[in-house]
């Protein structure tokens, strides 16, 4: 099972939400899946904010896969796909590129979200749109594929494990191992992909 | 009606010029939805003169859509996407996107095309090819999207204007405001989404 | 005919290689269009090397097309897409988003591709996938789009040889040539379009 957390950008009042029905939508889908929630958190769409949930999940290593909603729109506040390529390693350009083009055959609207999706250490994150049914044809849209791409992940943080690289299996989270080296080959890491 | 400005980048002299037959085939697709056309003018294909212009029309808030023509290929003088990327606050890449997708139906050649669109302060810019009937098909491809992103534009200037951190709609152009504060969320103003 | 050269980007042991039966799935696709293979090498998955690697073709000017296989995955040492932005002039955006597009038809996982196409001085580069299926369906996408870039490419070079800033046709490889100026209108020269 892929551990995974939720994370709501929203500038609403959590009571009488629609995000609230979002993350119901979001939690239908990936029951079709081999996932696990582990984590839900909401923020309000500040691009800081945002940024700083991202790094804490990924960097404490019990997140395979954060899925957002909200904040990938047209509008001054929508900097959520800022926040994320603030934080990813290396993006993957494609899932987004397919959640726009498989959404735009329902409504074509789904080209202007402005979502990102990448690699911060070994968590993939997603960014979803904020209304109920466009973030569930979003996920729908990726989720065969997301379990190979979690494996593949999964994969690289074994080979670090079993080359001394990363201890965080057997020491607990990787916040509390100060300077630990990044994943060989990443040797630009921080900056996007 | 959105205010609608249309650049053309050609090195072409602007007499006996088929980027004069592109303008018209873009006027010809405008006609189908919202738009009005305010400004018109032609640089010479180089980013300091793109970015110039895009900059003018965008900070001058009299201009809701820009629409450039030419300067999206391969050629080394072809830099409108870089000099759109160069002013733009947040890209969406969902337009540009759908414009190669649809344009590849007609003619594979779509998919050599580098067209960036995106939006600095309130102004959406999209980059269209240079000929006749490939711009007209790429601004077909989008059209039908172009009002719902204007006005989320609009919404975000108006909550603007109510909160103050604009003054704009009552006394003029932004290029009169010096040291006008950037749009609220928008913390990494200037640089390319 | 296009001179085009290959490169594998791999951690495996040449001999009992997939990466091989990649290299002639490639070129059985090559057969099909106007492209004479001028050289071929294989490096480590170091986004340095690869990164040397693609300069040294690029800016001897013997080289049109650049085809790279492999490192382009999720895992942490896939970096060839960041060796590939590292050194080109100008992306071209349609040219991965169309093999994903395409490879997606027969497998989603292609979604999970991060290739990326460019070209640095007048050489196209082009990212394929690792495995010999999906790197023959990822280049039979673009193949019918390639002589017309690389056409492209070649007129400029023969402006900017006409205009006499570059001697390279007449004097030898460009890497002889230190100092010599970016083509005309490259006002970025170096940086990632």
């Amino acid at each position: 099972m892929h551990r995974t957390a939720l994370l709501t950008v929203s500038d609403t009042s959590p009571s009488d939400d629609p995000e609230d029905r979002t993350v119901q939508a979001i939690r239908e889908v990936l029951e079709r899946g081999p996932f696990v929630e582990v984590d839900y958190a909401r923020v309000p769409s500040e691009q800081a904010r945002v940024r700083a949930q991202l790094r804490l999940w990924s960097d404490a290593g019990r997140t395979d896969l954060v899925l957002t909603s909200g904040g990938i729109g047209l509008a001054p506040r929508d900097r959520a796909p800022e926040a994320t390529r603030d934080v990813i390693d290396r993006e993957v350009p494609g899932l987004a590129e397919r959640m726009r083009a498989e959404g735009a055959r329902v409504d074509p609207v789904a080209a202007l979200t402005r979502g990102v999706a990448g690699v911060r250490r070994d968590t993939l994150i997603v960014n979803l749109p904020a209304r109920p049914s466009e973030a569930a044809d979003a996920l729908a849209a990726v989720l065969p594929v997301l379990p190979r791409a979690l494996q593949v992940l999964r994969d690289a943080r074994t080979v670090a494990d079993d080359e001394g690289t990363s201890d965080r299996e057997g020491a607990g989270d990787r916040t509390s191992v100060a300077g630990s080296p990044p994943p060989p080959g990443d040797d630009t890491s921080g900056g996007p992909a």
